[in-house]
């Protein structure tokens, strides 16, 4: 989750949402990505989907099932929809996201055998988030 | 929605699942595409979020609440959650998805302005889907 901090402060740093995601895939990380909605002008470019696509891209196939995704925040509805279809292994996340976390839809999203672990780093990834609003409200 | 079902015969003879989408601006096509999901090894390729991403690109802009988006095929989760964030002005889908599509989750995932017009050509979009299928059993 150290990793996925970096990159959420990659995001910070040009004014993104600052969310950081990596894939693990035997021991290796696959992928990193952090948030890039306002440089691309692309609402489907969330950390997520983009670590999605790396390591697909790298792996060579689609299906993540062996693989963890570490991600600064709860996954909104969209990236939990594409971690399904990923049949992504395990899901650690830091933040909740008490607006758009995919856990308040409150019906299960995820594939039935991903394993979910909330709250690592929990503090550090929300006071990132509290510092890039309040720098915004600024 | 024939030139999405266009599309959706384009995926079809890339012996991709048939689904085809568009986006429609002031009158005017601002993105194609079809399904990629097995060419690009990628579940995130689906056709509306290609077509969400194309749209935003030409547009310059992260929001389509002005654009209707046209796809033969009920969205999964991951696509109604992707519209959500654009703030889709309308979405037209022509078949039911009974297995995937977004409504089976029960709650509402589109944005709340976001009209919905369902069944256009739904039958013509079904047979290419089942013509798919059944090819794949052979």
């Amino acid at each position: 989750m150290n990793e996925a901090l970096k990159e959420a402060q990659k995001a910070y740093d040009r004014d993104e949402v600052p969310v950081g995601a990596v894939i693990v895939c035997n021991r290796t990380i696959v992928a990193r990505a952090h948030n890039l909605t306002e440089t691309l002008h692309d609402v489907t470019a969330h950390a997520e989907m983009q670590a999605f696509t790396a390591a697909s891209g790298y792996l060579g196939g689609k299906y993540l099932d062996e693989c963890s995704l570490y991600v600064t925040l709860e996954p909104c509805v969209m990236c939990a929809g594409a971690a399904f279809w990923t049949h992504l292994g395990a899901l650690f996340f830091a933040a909740t996201d008490e607006k758009r976390g995919y856990r308040l839809v409150g019906k299960p999203l995820l594939h039935p055998k991903t394993q979910i672990v909330a709250g690592i780093l929990a503090d550090e990834s929300r006071q990132l988030l509290q510092a890039f609003f309040k720098r915004k409200r600024i």
